[in-house]
């Protein structure tokens, strides 16, 4: 059996409370005998910060390199609020995105049937619901030069941020988008401005074009930005996959993740472009984030995390039935009335993060 | 009296079907001596490409110029998807918005008691929800330079747009929500992306410092822009006044406006800054598009555009007590069950947009 070495980042706030759950499913894995994995531990974010004065050391960057995948807590607190803009948590994150090419992040937003009374929304509009947010993540604003607050003559400031897309940039996520499409219902949203923005032309040009020539069979709709926000909450059961740029995917996922109930339930891949071996690097992490003000509290939800290990095991090892026992035992967690704070409803009783964990366990 | 010249410019798709039951009420106020309006109509949009090859006259920004007030239906349709970039439909509006230097775009989110059960969320989670979008609306990436598509050397293309923000532009939108916000609940939500976007630590400085400097009583968060997006819908009634930046505001005001039930309902005015007289340049709008696809059908909802002539009352002319009155006929109407199709409810029979506009009349 293969050994997979497996880098685990717990970062800050809940990350290590809910990696400690993920390590215990990795255990049970590897003494199932469905899985063999190595696992190292390193530093990010403000913890790499207070060891290394920065989020990201050189050598971790090294080993996040050399690893089969890596499994990311969360970065960020307010004790690192007063440092430095390009040394912040957050850029440990955006340095380990970028330098390892993880340019699709595929964030599902799914409604776990004894989950749908958690939603904000009417039970019926999110009852099943499955949407893959598929988001550009190398790219667009978040990277773009010039990035840079000057000073004016009179002492006031100018910031500026730019947001850039090349063909090749918007055809390797379309491909991502499509490709997924063909497995999933067969239906692409693609998100943009195309109507203020010049990215938005280049985009929504592109998809249109990768789209005629490689995926006809797939039904591809174009949608502003601004009106998919207000569609995922007005019938979010439309969307099958959508796909975004970076920023518009950062607000756009987040709404989605809302719409399922609690952020504390869903993970996160994002991936880079597969080499010649077949291989491609590969980042898995909740969505959410590191949560500072319930830290140190077990109250954390490690569904998320645990989540995004299954997706590893699906989209990094090819290991889809183990990754389907995982997805299966949190489903079944559910509706034996596992509930940490953030999704517990009336009348039950929320169990700790340690207690959501092995309540996944027993139904493994 | 008064004579205030409004300009009225009902664009494309169901702009002229919103626009003619806003007439009905400004020959109401006329009639009622409240208040004294000279209107004139003009082209703008699909329309007035159709006629001037290009959406926004050269006369007709003069008019606007020298209106009191400008009402605007809607602008864009399928007709003119294919006229190149910077002449579309949404360029007029867009110009209209820079040139008269309409900065300030207040969008206010309400659920009407009547329509509780319209909305996507549960109702106790909108009831009673009052928010005020405050949305910069001349600076950021719509209007930012370099904004343009180049061909590389290989053929493939290279979008960028540019966001920008000046400490001068940040102060002022800065100021219109504190103002606003003191006349209201006191509390004030900022909304960026510091940790992504350098436009956005320039954005979290300035106003804080805005707050600090003149503010004190008034209650000032911050809050990541995604995650503000999740929080619109997770427990949007902790929000009062939010502010932010023009293209943060589209996606959460669009989002803000779906909690409340429909688009159809709600009402926008961009305002300019003050003048030595005391008067300024005011656009007001519905926050709704053009809907080509129920144009012409006597579908469209006018509450949005007749609550954009309650909202001119307010800010342009000062006539509170006017407003007062058209915003409550459209409450009365609606308590009274008056519906469009946008939002009928189970049993209802839905009117059509005229008929809308005679039952508010009649509320008069
Ligand atoms: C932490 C932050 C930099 C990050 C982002 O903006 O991408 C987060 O919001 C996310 O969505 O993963
Ligand atoms: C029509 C379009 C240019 C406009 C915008 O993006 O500002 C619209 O979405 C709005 O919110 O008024």
């Amino acid at each position: 059996m293969t050994t997979y070495k497996l880098l685990l980042l717990p970062g800050d706030g809940i990350g290590p409370e809910v990696m400690a759950e993920v390590e215990k499913v990795v255990g049970w894995l590897k003494r199932a005998g469905l899985a063999d994995f190595e696992t190292e531990r390193d530093l990010v974010g403000g913890a790499a910060i207070d060891v290394h004065g920065k989020p990201l050391a050189d050598e971790t960057l090294a080993r996040a390199d050399a690893a089969d995948a890596i499994l990311l807590g969360a970065v960020g607190g307010p004790k690192w609020n007063g440092v430095a803009y390009d040394i912040r948590p957050e850029a440990g994150l955006l340095r380990l995105r970028k330098d390892l090419g993880l340019f699709a992040n595929l964030r599902p937003a799914i409604c776990y049937p004894a989950l749908a009374d958690a939603s904000a929304l009417k039970r019926e509009l999110v009852e099943g619901l499955d949407i893959m947010i598929v988001r550009e993540l190398t790219g667009g604003v978040y990277f773009g030069e010039p990035k840079e607050i000057t000073t004016l003559e009179d002492g006031s400031k100018r910031a500026v941020d730019t947001q850039v897309y090349t063909t090749a940039e918007i055809e390797r996520i379309a491909h991502v988008a499509f490709d997924l499409a063909r497995k999933r219902s067969g239906r692409v949203a693609s998100a943009e401005k195309n109507n203020v923005m010049k990215t938005g032309v280049l985009w929504k040009d592109v998809v249109t074009k990768v789209h005629a020539e490689h995926y006809a069979e797939v039904e591809l709709e174009h949608v502003l930005a601004d009106n998919c926000a207000m569609q995922l909450v007005r019938r979010p059961k439309q969307f099958d996959v959508l796909v975004t740029d970076n920023l518009f995917g950062d607000v756009l996922s987040d709404v989605a993740a809302m719409l399922t109930g609690s952020l504390g339930m869903l993970p996160s891949a994002s991936l880079g472009a597969t080499d010649a071996r077949g291989t491609r690097k590969a980042l898995y992490e909740p969505v959410h984030g590191s949560a500072p003000d319930i830290a140190g509290k077990g109250f954390a939800n490690p569904i998320a995390m645990i989540g995004s290990l299954a997706m590893c095991l699906r989209y990094s090892f090819g290991l889809g039935e183990a990754a389907d026992l995982v997805e299966g035992a949190i489903t079944r967690a559910l509706a034996a009335g596992a509930r940490t704070r953030d999704i517990v409803g009336e009348g039950q009783t929320p169990i700790s993060t340690a207690e959501m964990g092995d309540a996944i366990l027993r139904e493994l």
